[in-house]
């Protein structure tokens, strides 16, 4: 292991989120709000300090560098992160304990938006704006960022980091010139965000709100700055809501073909038909279920697109309390979890092109059952696909399955219903939020005990770095120097 | 299609159904119980009748016979015994509704033991006997009787039907000698359900109690033959049908083995290990979960024995309402649902084995992202496996949970709970038989409608045939000669 080069990255993560504590820094200084700008004053200071003594430490790294090290670099950077990031939760006094300030900032950082904050509009607003900042900075990759902004290290270096931190399979189509790309990247997502600011604001939202809001469904976070997430906004502004989070659970692939004029190949894009036809399946399905349920269809309709939105891009704001509705439409929400947003967005779950891709090599598998003398391959968008990307597919499905079983089994120790346990592992593992029963949109995970937040932390880190960095920080190969 | 082929052999296996009635018809006779030996005599006559006229529709059929056709003949074996075997519940007038009489005795050949039946005390002898009789027919499989009795066929014909039918992925193995390895099996089967029925009537059970019940433990289906299960026995019954249902659930090679006095090889399985692993494992963990639940230790033990017993083998049989224990202790039988007994047992679930590959490949896989530059294989029992076999494991799991989601948005139109209609389609689809929550063992499958009963039906047989020969009724290409 190559662990000066693992410093160094650590050090330009912490460095990097020294700046983007500045804003909260900022807003707490103009609020005049004392307890958070000491909490922040005393983080920034932490950050810097860590940050400078692991680049001292860390000086003259070799620039060798393995998968191994790009996985691992990428766990213990979230890790990193999250501990340094909770810091003004609990030294402002907000959310007291630790445990729960890190579940906090794990679950902002992942985009996941699972609180345990009973009240958030108890919270002052330096801090609901780090918590919704936190959404945005982990929303497309804060390993991106630094590759924008940072000169290139060895291209290995970045090409590992990246395929680890991207969700998604296909990242590799677009990385021939890396920092190019994650430029393009980020201007697109400053872009689309800043559009859902202005269209927000357009709507008479507040600008505060309008800022924490566009943070949350940009990085498809779901924290919002009301008891009530967005049911206390108007119409307009929830259909809003309900387009921006559908944007933002695109592969940015799209856009960049639609930038390079190539809209055919965006308009064939398996996946992104099935993205689209799986959220209006659902929406149709559901509001038909919900006939009766709200006093006109129009009500309905909008109920309806904003949380199958907000659930497929695992978002996870809520304009009505869905616990509520009758079970069809609960399990077609507790089946959109499981899906999630395209691969190559900031959303989360097992991703649309994987869905495809196991849905494909499945029927191919049938195929090869009935008629074993045919050749027979496994095509995405007219392309034949490489079996080791169908193998790995099929075994992220199970390591999926098997890190969803174990944490099951752990968090029920607590003795809630399975309902809860289920649709929290679920909600947690997929990056979504709010679950069923007694973690609803109505609810939070406070009543959870602090072995099974940890349990849920792991979850959210798994599934928003895709399993594997998450499970290598585990691994007893990681920790034996080669 | 080679249809003539397939007509002879469903004309094949209804002669032989009509011979399994005859015990039924016997003891409808003995009984005086006129209205089922009515049912029961028009039954054998319609199978007799389908039987003569297919044979001579389907005179001079070729010998070809492919993959595809071997996986078309059982789906259509399994639903013709199914239609055929479920009109003398409805004849009698004992199970009035067909839909409902269909459910019971699919429920009974799967395997399964999910009842639609609230009171099974009301029902008369002659018709129990016949639910539980078709339990033991279903387990070992008839059409592996078929092949122990009836005059060979092209050996082609008959390693694509036992393959299709047989529990597990390793059946290979065995069957260099098919028929003589049929042979094998059924006298082990029949030992060990004589040996079971013996231990029963040596704890004071009636006679008639005794055969039924070893019938639904022998092939790890579940039908009682009281309101209460197995809960009204005493403990010594209890702990008999404990161990049993474990021995069932063992993979019948090893038995083989044993026979052979390859006593190491048996200890060494892995499979086993695992088996034997969670058996005493989960029994550990819900025997601390379940403190000062039951009076004494004793019980505790003997109850959580039990129960996992029940589940992992999905047998299906209660000595107690496992819905009222604590989360945890639900949760693990909700996960050993899952998983399921040994290949090439009587029993349901994913298996063992498939399980133990799965965690392999996912090991393996996790290894080659890490150290991409070495070659990594998956072994079991120190033998490399086939990639062919690990790819459609991992094929397997994804239609598994595919099949699983579907079930589960189709099912919960009905409006139950979440856990309810998680557990139903679990227990049906992994023919264990009862589920949670409102199909606990408490209770029974007659609340849902027909369409969902259809949908459960479609899971016991996918479950008991392992998905591919009834996904292959509906596949398209089933249907197009050629």
């Amino acid at each position: 292991m190559n662990y000066k080069m693992i410093g160094r990255f650590i050090s330009q993560i912490l460095a990097v989120e020294a700046v983007f504590l500045l804003p909260p820094t900022m807003l707490a200084l103009l609020e005049r709000d004392f307890g958070a700008l000491h909490a922040f004053l005393i983080t920034l200071a932490i950050a810097l300090a860590l940050s400078a003594g692991l680049r001292l430490l860390c000086r003259g790294a070799k620039r060798g560098f393995y998968a191994l090290e790009g996985l691992f670099c990428v766990g213990i950077g979230w890790v990193a992160m999250g501990l340094v990031g909770c810091l003004p939760f609990c030294l402002s006094g907000q959310i007291p304990r630790f445990i729960d300030a890190f579940f906090e900032i794990v679950s902002g950082f992942t985009t996941t938006g699972a609180s345990i904050v009973p009240e958030v509009e108890r919270l002052t607003r330096s801090i609901l704006y780090w918590r919704s900042f936190s959404h945005w900075i982990g929303g497309m990759g804060v390993l991106v960022f630094l590759l924008a902004i940072v000169p290139a290290g060895s291209s290995g270096f970045t090409m590992h980091l990246m395929r680890a931190e991207s969700p998604g399979p296909n990242v590799g189509k677009l990385v021939p010139k890396m920092r190019q790309t994650a430029k393009i990247l980020y201007f697109m997502y400053v872009f689309l965000t800043v559009l859902d600011f202005l269209f927000l604001i357009a709507g008479k939202m507040s600008v505060f709100d309008a800022i924490c809001t566009a943070f949350g469904t940009a990085g498809t976070g779901g924290f919002g700055v009301r008891n009530d997430s967005i049911a206390g906004y108007s119409p307009y502004l929830q259909n809003v809501c309900t387009v921006f989070m559908l944007l933002f659970g695109v592969n940015f692939s799209c856009y960049y073909l639609i930038f390079l004029r190539q809209l055919r190949s965006v308009f064939e894009d398996e996946e992104l038909r099935l993205y689209f036809g799986l959220v209006v399946g659902s929406t149709l399905l559901i509001v038909w279920n919900l006939r009766g349920f709200y006093s006109t269809l129009g009500e309905t309709v909008r109920h309806a697109a904003f949380q199958v939105a907000s659930i497929i891009t695992t978002t996870g704001f809520a304009t009505t309390d869905f616990d509520m509705w009758p079970s069809l439409s609960k399990t077609i929400l507790l089946c959109l979890m499981l899906i999630g947003a395209c691969a190559g967005s900031t959303g989360g779950g097992i991703k649309c092109a994987r869905a495809l891709l196991l849905f494909k090599s499945l029927r191919r598998n049938i195929r090869r059952t009935m008629q074993p003398q045919k050749v027979q391959v496994v095509r995405i968008n007219e392309r034949v696909i490489d079996e080791q990307i169908v193998d790995n597919t099929n075994s992220y499905l199970a390591a999926y399955v098997i890190i969803m079983i174990v944490s099951f089994i752990l968090i029920s120790r607590d003795g809630f219903s399975t309902g809860t346990n289920i649709s929290a592992v679920f909600a947690c593992f997929n990056n979504i939020g709010p679950g069923l029963e007694q973690v609803g949109p109505a609810c939070n995970y406070s009543m959870y005990g602090d072995f099974s937040k940890l349990v849920l932390i792991f979850d959210m880190l798994a599934g928003r770095l895709e399993i594997f960095p998450i499970l290598a920080l585990f691994s007893r190969g990681t920790w034996i120097s080669r």
